[in-house]
């Protein structure tokens, strides 16, 4: 461990949190993908599954949906995220036994990155999936926020390692 | 396991997603509990500790901030979720050796209850935190995001059990 | 017709727009009703209806979504409008040979009416169909948004007759 | 018609809503024109012409205002639409012998078009005046809400033709 | 001076910033009346006040409708205060020979009391004013924001003495 | 003073509001400094420089984030002021015998200026500080809420003179 503190960047040197100025960075391609895991029962998995009626799947696009447009107000809930017009946002959801996995991926030609935008999407969606399951099961677990990669900007490109 | 799909409250039985019709429930008191653990390395729990200033303590009250107005705001950002008035949002933050832990807690008298606010406090508050690391650490982990408690309301008071 | 000029709610005596004051009306149930049209050709109508995937619906699922959030915000967007927290808001699309058809539905327990979140919900709901069918064709015309029916307040019921 | 579905650009070849990718397009100057008609007696179109007191037009002052500010959220409420940075927004209102025209005008410079802020310009100015005149008439109908042009971007220059 | 410091309303014993938990307080009629004033040469204030044109008033109509959208929203802007619906909010503008001065009045029946929306609506409507004319004048100075009376709630009516 | 009412550059010929069209204008490095002040008492001066705990200066921390989150938002407050990307908004705040001081700095890449977001960012957080302290001492004033300097775009640079 170093022996002298080091400086956060949303960190003043007086301590106080402060935006992180972008004014000199050039425009670069930037993207970035992350993951929220949603614990869930075989049975609600299922429901979420089968959509239980004729149009399969809402339930589902709801949480998408939710996510695709949190990620446009990123900057309105994060105190120190930079506003940015995004390129594109995608909201991926998959199944597996136990859990219900939330993948985003946002892309967008600015001067600063895109993670916080990826990040809330994926969050923002596992919260849906758990409000419309949690009359069913209030003990379901989100899991696993986390950024999977981001390519772009001057910290260069980034991919998480195996796990 | 039940042999006929279980219908959730926020599904129509034609597979739409819908908000739940709250307008027949009677106002009751209401509070939720809720989490969030952000996995950090030990040097930026360091950090975030000291505050690395004179002015102890910053980035934690930024965080707490940003879940406070969250909370106010999670209609907004939940498709089903109900717009009401919040009593009050609290959240503190604590530190263990390897990680520091986000709990929130929301009340209000309402024919609604306030769980999706306080999961959006803690949510938003532990991403906040990632914002203000993420230059340092772009592998810190958002885990465990989960109700911890609520009570009020037609289903009564629910409590975790231990895990 | 009058000889003399009426006076609008939403204006005062000197011309100046302003809110109603709804502080001496009473708490009642409030409901209201709305529709708007989109016109469309028969090949995206088709395109619509099937979702022409394994997951229908869900260009449609998309615009109930937003429309039912827009209703929740319908007083930050109407300047003379006021804020309340609404019971349940629905969305439903159903198609006819030429045109989708939204309507909407919302309800409150307040002491003002629900007219304008059913006007912005079926409003909104529309402009997303025409989002999602804009790049096959432009000249898509949304028509009919109006007021269906609505109940409680002072004013009373009122229903729209045949047309 | 073809004998095949056609593939809507807002949706995956799956069926899930999606945002268009805007990432490899040119900035070019884009312009959007859209309207607005609300049919209204015509004791309330004297009544909004007059203002009927000092300082004349101010009810449709404040509908041209709501319609500014709207456009400047059209992605807040639309949800598969591009956050871009507006160059100009302008609300216009005129008044034939049964009805008021909203006309909207957007402009900018950017990967992405403006239609939908120039449609929803349009229908908020419309609502709001719904809104001010419905005590007086709540059978009002907003009809014709649709794009008049626009230019630039891939797909070129639109113009309705008569109708 | 007392010896001991006080305790602030909005801070913990621990130095944490909190809302203020209104839970337990009785709903009553709660006003509040706030004022700002712009000071203004003499060549701006008769263009105001003229409107230059036909339509008159127009840019302090534009004022009056920032101010009464602020007081809706006073909850996303000021951290610690709690979201309510509010039955009326008033803006009015009057001119004396050197400056404008912008009255707000809010009124609402809550657990809290209004005193934030009526210095929200006042110091919107005065920055809309400032926006308004900077190209004329960047210097024109925003002074006086102050609650000028209150109403309701346990710490009963407040009004400001002669200064 | 000029004989003839000299033209707003918000106000259209006719006497409508408008926004200005920044659609010809280069792109150039924009700041700008502004201030508010607001009047306490020495004890109130006193409980907020020292926090009063031992995490010290949370509620002037609490103001500096509210006044950096209203800064990206001016867009949505004032109604003909342009949605911008910004590169950074700081917040700081001072001690004087008998007042707070907030000075707020913003800076942008873009077609126009950031004076408002300046002048908003010093004005919410001062409005914040009045919040926290308004159960002790409802008489508090805001100030000279102005702007200090700017620079860039084609009115160049701009700073106050002495007062």
């Amino acid at each position: 461990m170093s022996p002298e503190p080091f400086q956060l960047s949303h960190v003043a040197p007086d301590g106080r949190a402060r935006m992180v100025d972008v004014g000199g960075k050039p425009v670069t391609h930037r993207t970035a993908r992350a993951e929220a895991v949603v614990r869930l029962g075989a049975r609600l998995l299922e429901r979420l599954k089968t959509g239980g009626g004729e149009r399969k799947g809402d339930p589902v696009e709801t949480a998408r949906i939710a996510g695709i447009m949190a990620a446009k107000r990123t900057a309105e809930l994060i105190p120190l995220c930079h506003t940015l017009p995004l390129d594109v946002v995608d909201v991926q959801v998959s199944f597996s036994k136990t859990s219900l996995r939330v993948e985003s991926f946002v892309q967008a030609h600015h001067v600063t990155g895109v993670e916080m935008e990826a990040l809330t999407a994926a969050s923002v969606a596992a919260l849906t999936i758990y409000d419309m399951c949690k009359a069913a099961d209030k003990g379901i677990v989100i899991e696993r926020v986390r950024l999977l990669s981001k390519t772009g900007g001057k910290s260069g490109d980034w991919k998480r390692g195996k796990t």
